[in-house]
């Protein structure tokens, strides 16, 4: 899944709740007034901060109309405006009423000189619990007062809001963990206790996740049970969710160490830590918690979260189950891709009929869960819309001889996987020009699967020699070449990333990152390649340094009607058919007659 | 020049000198403690903590006996120690006594640490003329009380400091500037305008010599008249030097706006912003600049140096100028060459009389100044020696049959060079492990100078891709790619650098860079092969972006015997082909015949 990408969101526009959203804007004002403000701030995150969020934190959908992965509402007494970026434009244009909305564009126009504009001298509140204090600090630039308002005036209007989720949460077995929650919360603590720090806040239900080998199904996308933790410097856990989603299984294996509290606790358990240094990851962490310890007496020591690099080093038994996951897509990508090639060509797919197939074949594999994000299935011009989501209004039929591109993944008890491909429906040849940057792309994304480096080198580091192939065209893509993915939890996971924007985390052994770079050429089509690569120790390198290679995990063919084998090195050709031997020795096994024989074309030596 | 060096040190162990290091650390301990102070620490730097520093400057090398470019000494009643990095190591043992000094790492055992451990509870004191806050900051998370003294103890003892450099100032003429010094001076105001600051400190000497187009003779290697100043929000300066270096054309030159005061009227000059927001670099700048500012009541501003980009962005006439220096730096380089493969097969040079020589060959051409640094001429395993300099101690013969590395520059007064080739003296081919690796770090020199890529792109960015051919083999190097060039001024010059470690500042058209991979077999040889890069705007590029390439500058042919063309992709042997025919063009027809002869063969196309 591409690296600029969010929660894609529905982008269905619903007539009655536009009206509705009249009377919605209306009754906030009010309910601002009350609160003695003059204005009011509502983003898209909940107060997990998180990429998604359940629809009972979906406040700026409910409140504007606009259901995009990233946003941001003002409302001041007399007028009110949508922040959205680049990719959203066209979104929130048609599914917010211009009438109530102005639309700003968020890195252009930032809500910080609006604010200025329009709130010179007001009061405007936010939710504490809602905003890092790093956004906070940039809208304080603006130099109006912002307050902190106990009570969210939107969930005082919202009157037919969903109720929180109560999937049940679920332990995560130690075998494909590797390590006990045990094991993990000791670690944990030692580095509290060299840090000098009591005590630890987990806003990020991903850390606490990790951190507890636990699971559960609050989310479409992502296999988390939304919840926050303290952990002290001793190992003790206090976590906070809604008691009742812990049945007896999850209750045995966090055992006694942890302890289960409603999340209305969480006040007064912050308060509790009066004299303690708490460290809290300013990043990740909404303002409030700094807040509130530090009107209880507790001192905050602002560091990174303790659990996030751990998570994004694989153990072994993560690593082994991240294979088996990829093993078990990679039969159903087979499968598929042998379906589309037979199908595509007669122009009778459409692209929402391409990714429902694709899931089916999906599903019936073993330790399939849910999709790991709503499927990118763009043919022709849509491939181009780097956040594409095909909906019944923008489904389109997939025609004879155009290019098709699809992006998804799954989250298997086991691993997540993501993996692009890029397809041509045929029957015909392709046309030069597309087969050409077609190569370019490919040639990038084995260049970055095939680098040796020495530790200390970080993705941002290595993004260029993915976009190479491309700049020696004058081509390029806005987007970075890859993210970190999670182990049966979020497909995007930092903090490695192959981005210049990302910040300078070494790489190191048991990261997994996607490499899928692409170009895009709007109203016409879009070409990405992703694999997913685990990073590995290199035994083979020289010198006393450790050295690294990747491992890709992804084992599913590439497009040889679009690769255009006399522009490839030797050393490139080289390893396209390595790759395609592997896949066929490795995933062949598993499949029936006639997929085999397919998949024997597809892994063929390119000629 | 090589990234990681600063000053190569004169390297000389003087017995006078170690013996008389005794009596100048018991003057100093008196000194100390009649100052009130329990210790104090002695930075390498000067105040103006630039790279070089003036013999009147060397407190470090006169207290400890140490000429190392990299140190820090402090001093305590019972205790001492010297702090160097790894390029020093033996160094710093054979040049400080033992009884006297403990030798500490910089970086392994940094002094915060020693303090910590020997100076907990005590008073120590520094000198808020050679500090930058941020180095300061970490030596107070020691927990030791730092505390500034006014007047620097090791000067009170230093009975035989030399006088500070009194070299006349001269003005650098518009034609080689590109834009008068009014100008510079009017576009820097306008910042300090735009960003609401009254005046701006230029604690840095080269932004002083780069804002009024002066340049000076008061260090070896760099055209610098040491000075500081104060530029005001309407374009005045106060510049800060000796009244006695500037005579009638430099005063005519820089006009009425500019005023010449001498160094000790700084404090009076600073006090008088009372009320005015001044701002400081606080990377660039020592923290007495700020303390005496705060103290007078004037608010400090914290933000880069104004005039570090601009510096950065070489004008139209400093790149024609450079290039023209280049010219003649690469006619010197090819009377060098053809002498040197004439006369290595014999085995009876050394490396000081090949450096002797190459300076001859560059004193001949028009306007020469002066070498830019020390020239690193390293025979064989000498080659090995990242920082190897020369000298009468070290001085060795140049053998027949080893590689030889010359790594040299000049400061022209219309521009820098700065050029490392590898060689092989002969007479017979070379080891094949020799050539393969070598053809590795010229394969890497290749692909940096080759790419092109979007506006946005930082240095750190690139690194990798001149590291890539190496790293395939499971080799690398120890140091940046690059760094960057000033035009008649410092050969090292910030901010943009090919290094993982440099600050993310995107390439602008005219910044100068050099691009130097290398490989190092300690004890055996040294592989790096130096080109002089200039960003350009690169107009074939697709999309509305602007893109940039790299136009090489430097014009000096590689080592042919080193060369495995069969390891060579097309491209890059195309590349190699056309440089050199380049070269031949360009640098032939200002040679003598049978130079030009040589050049010939050395340009040939590959075979």
């Amino acid at each position: 899944m591409h690296v600029a990408h969010g929660n894609m969101g529905k982008y269905v526009v619903n007539d009655d709740l536009v009206t509705s959203v009249n009377g919605r804007l209306t009754a906030l004002r009010d309910a601002i007034a009350r609160a003695g403000a003059d204005g009011f701030v509502v983003p898209r995150a909940d107060e997990y901060l998180g990429e998604y969020v359940p629809p009972s934190g979906e406040r700026l959908s409910w409140l504007t109309g606009f259901t995009g992965s990233a946003g941001l509402a003002i409302v001041l007494a007399d007028r009110a405006a949508v922040f959205t970026d680049g990719r959203y434009t066209t979104q929130v244009a048609q599914q917010t009423d211009p009438a109530l909305w102005e639309r700003r564009h968020l890195t252009d126009e930032p809500p910080a000189g609006w604010l200025k504009r329009y709130a010179a001298g007001r009061r405007v509140g936010y939710d504490p619990r809602l905003h890092p204090q790093a956004a906070l600090d940039r809208l304080a630039a603006s130099g109006v007062t912002l307050v902190p308002l106990d009570a969210n005036p939107v969930d005082a209007v919202w009157i037919d809001r969903p109720a929180a989720p109560t999937a049940p949460a679920e332990p995560w077995p130690d075998a494909f963990a590797g390590l006990t929650s045990a094991e993990k919360r000791e670690a944990t603590a030692a580095v509290l206790r060299a840090d000098g720090h009591g005590a630890a806040v987990l806003a990020d239900a991903h850390s606490v996740a990790w951190l507890l080998n636990m699971r559960g199904g609050d989310l479409d996308h992502t296999p988390l049970a939304l919840a926050s933790a303290i952990l002290r410097d001793g190992g003790a856990v206090e976590l906070f969710m809604d008691p009742a989603k812990a049945g007896p299984a999850l209750r045995e294996a966090l055992g006694d160490a942890v302890t289960i509290r409603p999340r209305d606790a969480l006040a007064g358990a912050l308060a509790g830590l009066r004299g303690t240094t708490v460290r809290i990851d300013p990043e990740a962490t909404p303002a409030w918690y700094a807040e509130t310890l530090r009107a209880a007496g507790a001192t905050v020591a602002a560091a990174p979260d303790p659990v996030r690099l751990p998570r994004a080093r694989k153990t072994k038994a993560e690593q082994d189950g991240s294979r088996a996951a990829h093993h078990r897509d990679a039969c159903a990508m087979a499968r598929f891709l042998r379906w589309f090639s037979e199908e595509a060509p007669h122009g009778e797919l459409t692209e929402l009929s391409v990714a429902s197939h694709l899931l089916a074949f999906r599903r019936a594999g073993d330790r399939f869960r849910a999709e790991a994000f709503p499927a990118i299935a763009g043919a022709g011009e849509h491939g181009a819309i780097i956040h594409y989501r095909a909906t019944p209004a923008s489904d389109r039929a997939v025609h004879a001889n155009e290019p098709f591109l699809i992006d998804s993944g799954a989250q298997y008890l086991d691993g997540t996987t993501d993996v692009t491909r890029t397809l041509w429906t045929g029957p015909d040849a392709p046309p030069a020009e597309l087969r050409t940057r077609y190569t370019l792309v490919l040639r990038g994304m084995v260049a970055l699967a095939a680098t040796r480096f020495p530790q200390g080198v970080a993705g941002p580091h290595l993004d260029a020699i993915a976009r190479r192939p491309l700049w020696e065209a004058g081509l390029d893509y806005d987007h970075g070449t890859g993210h970190g993915v999670g182990a049966f939890l979020s497909v995007h996971e930092g903090p490695a990333a192959f981005s210049r924007h990302a910040a300078n985390v070494p790489l190191e052994e048991g990261m997994i990152l996607s490499d899928e770079p692409g170009f895009y050429l709007p109203g016409a089509y879009g070409i990405r390649i992703e694999n997913l690569l685990l990073v590995r120790a290199d035994a083979h390198a020289k010198g006393s340094r450790p050295w690294l290679r990747f491992e890709t995990l992804t084992l599913v063919p590439f497009e040889r009607a679009l690769i255009d084998a006399d522009a490839l090195a030797p050393t490139e050709r080289a390893w396209i058919d390595a790759y395609h031997a592997r896949v066929l020795v490795e995933i062949g096994p598993g499949l029936d007659g006639p997929t085999t024989e397919w998949l024997r074309r597809a892994c063929a030596p390119l000629s």
